[in-house]
């Protein structure tokens, strides 16, 4: 489980089998992340597969591992069932690799559920923390905003929140040194005694914590930066990522179709695609890669579904970030300050 | 309470002091609306202030009658503790207007959750009806879809949004003549068996309810018109709802800072202001005015705080075709059933 306090560059395993662009963009992704960053990585999945792909792209990497998977698990798979039953898919062979300390990092941009599921089978989760929960990346406004959970637990209690808030703080520390990040609840007013009954218990205790926190914000606020770490329920927060793609998305068609609803409209839209496509850009997740699943006993990231090779290597150089920076170590120190805090008389010796 | 169902034009409430542009922008509504429309307002507010704005706009149409009312609500007031302390506030007085039968709808632009509170002290819920939902309307893809409830339950039960999928129905049918609307239930997955607790046992609900019940829809469907209906309670509502004015707000302001970042982008940019405009009035909220509060015994209709005149002339047109089409009347019918349903031997005269 260790080996991420060593000095030579660690080894990032990649699942090459998960996502819509698989095999060909993750691939690409990984052998432009060898080349450019010198990370060294292993690819998993089928090996034929990822081989022919890796010899299109030129010489072969020396940084690049390959370690075979049979099977996969698709994007439409039952997540739970699909992590329990396929016990060969790049996603399993690559958790174990982790779980032995053959790889320090795992990456995937396959079915989240499963990603999810399968962490939490194989790696388990972190002594004292009560549930792992996936980061959500809100690369807007020239800054990076995380939101969580985003969907790892539709149903939360208020200590979820602290925990998943302390542990987004110790992430956005090491790996984007943010230095004391500030902390914001999803909310649906901007007063302490706004909201379910959730939030205003949560309200309490991250007002108690400790950590930065700035208050309330909602969901108005979201694209505008005002906090480092926005913490809510993971039904909310998949709500509200996934709302903010939608409207992006839409917002942005809809320019496209105006401007090609008018012959007129044409070369002045040319020109501008630039600036559109600068726009574009700040509104996309994969300048950022993946998003981390607090909380399990190692380090996974999950990437975008329509991750391309440039989001690859994003995820790819986050994942090194948070080995160099001993995340998990930090992530860990969140957690048995809970179990005091909750005067446990409890066996620490869980997991 | 009744008089909508006479041929006589109805009367319609307006609060003149509420909202961000009130009360000019209220009073100016109100006037295109009796010139343009025809329609019979009695405007509550200032009597002073609201004769002057009008004095200013021409000739006073005869339509348009003034109720004093001394007391204002603030956007920032503490909503509950304003509906209970100020009586005199053009919101309670325009209530207690609509409760005596002299006008047949209310239309306000102010503190969301004060006019929630009045209505439902004044007014008292329907028979049967658990709890009152505030429509949002997402006037988006050409059509008008209505996401429910968007903050009036921050925590909401399976049974709540069953009810208010079916008053949306009645209210989608009578006001918008959608015939048999299709109703889904907003989730974080498109899988039956996906989501929360609550989410799980209301698509149960709703798929043996004979509601027109075509499943789930994620964040990201929001904007694209999907369903006719989108229930939801009403903490995740009002991430969504903001969340999409936030996300939309942002790429737009992006577009335009990015087209001034470049000297040579601005003449394209100013030929495509037309088509930037299409766009815009797209995304507006005001094309459709206010989204009613379901379940008070009157009709309630809450505009954006930042209506202006032309939202606040769509928002009486709308209540004014609520009150013709009988809306109230429909969504009654809805309750009883409920009642019977619920096997429950109660004494019926509730209210």
């Amino acid at each position: 489980m260790s080996g991420n306090d060593g000095i030579a560059e660690p080894i990032i395993a990649l699942d090459a089998m998960g996502g819509d662009n698989a095999p060909k963009e993750i691939v690409q992704g990984a052998v432009q992340a060898a080349r450019e960053l010198g990370l060294r990585i292993a690819l998993v999945g089928r090996a034929e597969t990822i081989e022919a792909l890796i010899r299109r792209s030129g010489p072969p990497p020396h940084a690049i591992s390959i370690v075979p998977a049979a099977d996969i698990i698709e994007m439409d798979d039952h997540p739970a069932q699909a992590a329990r039953n396929k016990k060969d898919s790049s996603i399993a062979v690559a958790l174990r690799l982790l779980k032995r300390g053959e790889a320090q990092a795992f990456v995937s941009a396959g079915n989240t559920g499963a990603v999810m599921a399968a962490s939490i089978m194989y790696l388990g989760r972190i002594r004292g923390i009560e549930r792992p929960s996936l980061v959500g990346l809100l690369p807007l406004s020239g800054k990076l905003t995380v939101l969580l959970d985003v969907g790892a637990n539709a149903d939360a209690k208020p200590e979820y929140l602290l925990q998943w808030a302390q542990m987004a703080a110790a992430y956005k520390q090491r790996v984007w040194q943010t230095p004391n990040p500030t902390v914001a609840l999803l909310n649906i007013g901007e007063e302490a005694e706004k909201g379910s009954q959730l939030s205003q218990e949560a309200y309490t205790l991250l007002a108690e914590s400790g950590l930065n926190f700035i208050g309330n914000v909602e969901g108005r606020d979201l694209p505008f930066g005002k906090a480092d770490i926005i913490v809510t329920d993971g039904f909310s927060g998949n709500v509200a990522v996934k709302t903010m793609e939608g409207t992006a998305d839409y917002v942005m068609r809809e320019i496209r179709s105006a401007i090609r609803s008018r012959p007129w409209y044409l070369a002045a839209g040319a020109a501008l695609l630039p600036a559109f496509a600068h726009v574009r850009k700040k509104v996309d997740y994969r300048e950022y890669g993946a998003g981390p699943l607090l909380g399990v006993n190692g380090l996974v990231f999950i990437g975008h579904g329509r991750s391309d090779a440039r989001a690859i290597v994003s995820a790819l150089r986050v994942a090194r970030d948070a080995v160099r920076s001993q995340m998990l170590e930090a992530i860990r120190e969140v957690a048995p300050a809970r179990v005091r805090a909750a005067g446990s008389g409890l066996d620490p010796a869980s997991q």
